[in-house]
């Protein structure tokens, strides 16, 4: 198929890769065009703009936050101008998302953020939850494929893959939280973090998520980031302002992006968002 | 083996059970003696005294609280005026189980908490989580092999296994408020709650517990409990003792014992501990 | 002194009021020019437009939030477009109060929030926090004693005046919520909340803040609203956006949005801020 | 009048000084009889048990917890054995106060808790918050007149009182808690802490809780402790208690006891509870 991807930063850069590699006619626009290097290098051609990537049946879109999306996205330069349907992989907002949707350009408008940190981008193990037109969702099926092990369909509303998104990023933390005051509690009363997780993963948190972020707290291990705490403090904002709109009540997010701030302002802006869980022990006199 | 077991509530009876259908010698006392009917007629001889039944090699106790432990377990009729060695099941507080080993008796003690709900303890599938001396813990594995379906061993300090328990439990329910937060974000902002629990359980959140308690959340499915909102408040409450002890503030324990209260203010006594989750739901104006 | 005044809403009707009384010139003007009314019989000129109220000495300004200031500053028609020192009283946030002092117009900005809630304005009995150069303030100096009991001068940085009324806000809603808690515990441990509020108020907490709104919660009276749940969310937000940018922990703020946005949700978008302490009765099961 | 005091400790000794000091035959006991020597100087006997300052018309005692009043209480030697109405000043837990009304001894039980740092015991400047019978309040009001500046009849449930006097210390914690978030806010954001807290004290938060808590916060005052961390966050356990035996959720409650811990954790046991306040300020990173 003939698609565009627009912002190659590590996650975007490897799905792009991905798309390559499963044989499809990539063309590809970054803000900064030297990150396109190894791509043009597999095979896929450089846009002088982003209109220029929108000219085939779908573009893709994976940028920082809501501000980049939106400069590539609308203006006579973006990707409204052209006639692509417009995927959506970035984390953003669930107000952002309904913007996009009003206003699609004449391509159509799909919102697909994905689940997974850049070595699972690398590896084409990304989860994709879409919405949107079926039609639409049907015709990004094999793009999908491309990028990731498996797509979860979650209706016609896009913004709806949004708030799933949200909520799962949410949930990670949570999970980062509460591994963090146990093993802070278990550590405190004697017991060995290690064997704390182990018997937690071993048990009835047999999850991916409890063995990637538990590793990371056993080992205070937070650099270098996977995803950096400043990254799911946005993040986490997204979140809170979606439960501000729809008044949810949301203790739990609150400790987690008061964990967050706490970790920025005491480790630095550059420690992988786990270090939340730092938060935790530190407040317990621990190092 | 020669093997007694004291308290055959639906987890002790249970277990008591896969003893006697292990092949092993059991003596049972109950503080009702009805309840030891079932077990009766499968073979097992019932005890007039805990004394009694701690005539064996191993003594084996499942209760509803320390109190209830302690009532068994001290005194010329109880436990440690016996020869066995005391494994102590039930879900109790470090300080507690601090005093067992101060106190063990003739024969010794073992602290072995299990994860597990009935259904699990009937199907001989609960983990164990062991701590003792290793020859002690030697002696009990055909034991902990009848009644479970792996056993984890902590250390030597017998109370380092129910900190691993309570912060076990303490997860769980940190789950559960993750789950019903993002579900009730998720409902007000028009996606099912089933839709997203089905994407969370099928990438990152692929554990038991997630399945189980999901579940319950999605049907709000509360009654009949399979363990009960307040014995789940008495067991975060013994979280809260050893985070007091040790000095670790535990935000997110605060949460969820405050829902745990709610849940039991509004609901009943009886509702089952998951129901924390509809807390979070009422809070956002849904019920 | 030829002085303007933006924005007559019940806060800055009253505070126009106080300044025609004083023998001051005052031009007004109003998104709804009927609002003016009563200004005009009492003396006032009726602008047809922010710029034109910003032709004296002095124009101060009164509005909803940031959107609804920043619609009256900027552009050809706005108060910067005038010579008149621009005086904000609004609630806003800290970082749209560095945008107005980095653009200021050719008068010059201050920033000078107040306290006290609409029979204050009306009463000139209001408290205002006020910051910009010296010779600006010393300027205001005779406005500010016309619509309030005391001004306070917190340094010559205007943000940092919103900082401080933010804080205040919050501090309001830290002492409701605090309140909320204690006499939920109270009543439902069969001590009346009137007899709890007396001791209180009668003792260490001897303070206007504690009897207005210990008033409020006793009698469960939030409406008629003085100050709206939806905008006092609103002003939390703005709390919850400079913690963001300072990088700092908040947990009661937290818990008072989460209480104010519950309230909104079961009681709805007209009751008082004060609602919030609603949201912790409910929680207890009481209605 | 003939009156007991037991428990010598800073509030009880300056207590039983002011009850010499009005002209009354004190009797005093204390654990460590040594002391009671400023007050045998000063015109006071000598008991050598609790009963023995049990015999007059009323003994009043003063202890550190329900541990050592039960201890003092109850038993041969015991206040119970004696003829004199019993008036606890003591801040103890709810059920404790239930147990001293169920077991009264001859003479009738008042629970009586106190307001006042050790300055205002020794100034005779306590609030005294009382619960019992009319007859023996009545009985009792010279005694408090002697030891404080205004008494506060709660009702005839002693308990209630002890209710009033925990709400309080609680509502003390949150206020500290406030203005620590406050504070941290604005000194990050570049507003002196001292400025804030001149605004706050200064409009809506005259009252004598936030002057002298503001100013152990503005300077990082924590040493000498008028009243250690370990006992507030043994206060503010009761809290917890009375909490979850009402089902009552108090999440404010909650981040009171977590700083509390983490002072503990960080600064050492013998900190002012105020210092509750420098773990949110650690939290953001400041020192």
């Amino acid at each position: 198929m003939k698609v565009g991807f627009i912002g190659l930063g590590r996650m975007g850069a490897a799905m792009a890769q991905n798309l390559v590699a499963a044989g499809h006619e990539v063309t590809v626009w970054n803000r900064s065009p030297d990150k396109a290097g190894p791509l043009v290098a597999a095979g896929a051609t450089l846009a002088a703009s982003p209109v220029e990537a929108a000219q085939g049946e779908v573009v893709m879109s994976m940028l920082a936050d809501d501000h980049a999306l939106a400069a590539v996205t609308f203006g006579a330069d973006g990707i409204t101008g052209g006639p692509a349907l417009h995927v959506s992989h970035s984390t953003i907002g669930v107000a952002m998302a309904e913007r996009l949707a009003a206003e699609p350009g004449a391509g159509g408008f799909v919102s697909a953020p994905v689940f997974g940190r850049p070595a699972a981008a690398e590896a084409a193990h990304l989860f994709v939850v879409a919405a949107g037109a079926t039609a639409h969702l049907d015709r990004c099926a094999p793009l999908f494929e491309a990028i990731g092990q498996r797509t979860f369909r979650v209706g016609d509303t896009p913004s709806a893959a949004n708030l799933v998104k949200l909520s799962g990023n949410f949930m990670i933390m949570a999970a980062v939280e509460a591994m963090a005051e146990a093993m802070t509690l278990a550590d405190k009363g004697g017991v060995d973090r290690r064997t704390l997780l182990d018997v937690l993963t071993g048990t009835l948190f047999d999850a991916p998520i409890y063995k990637t972020y538990g590793d990371f707290l056993v080992e205070d291990r937070f650099r270098p980031a996977g995803f950096t705490a400043p990254l799911g403090l946005k993040d986490m904002g997204l979140v809170d302002a979606a439960a501000t709109a729809s008044r949810v009540p949301m203790p739990l997010l609150g400790i987690v992006r008061d964990h967050l701030r706490s970790a920025i302002a005491t480790e630095g802006e550059d420690v992988d968002w786990a270090a939340a869980g730092l938060a935790v022990r530190r407040g317990a006199g621990l190092s």
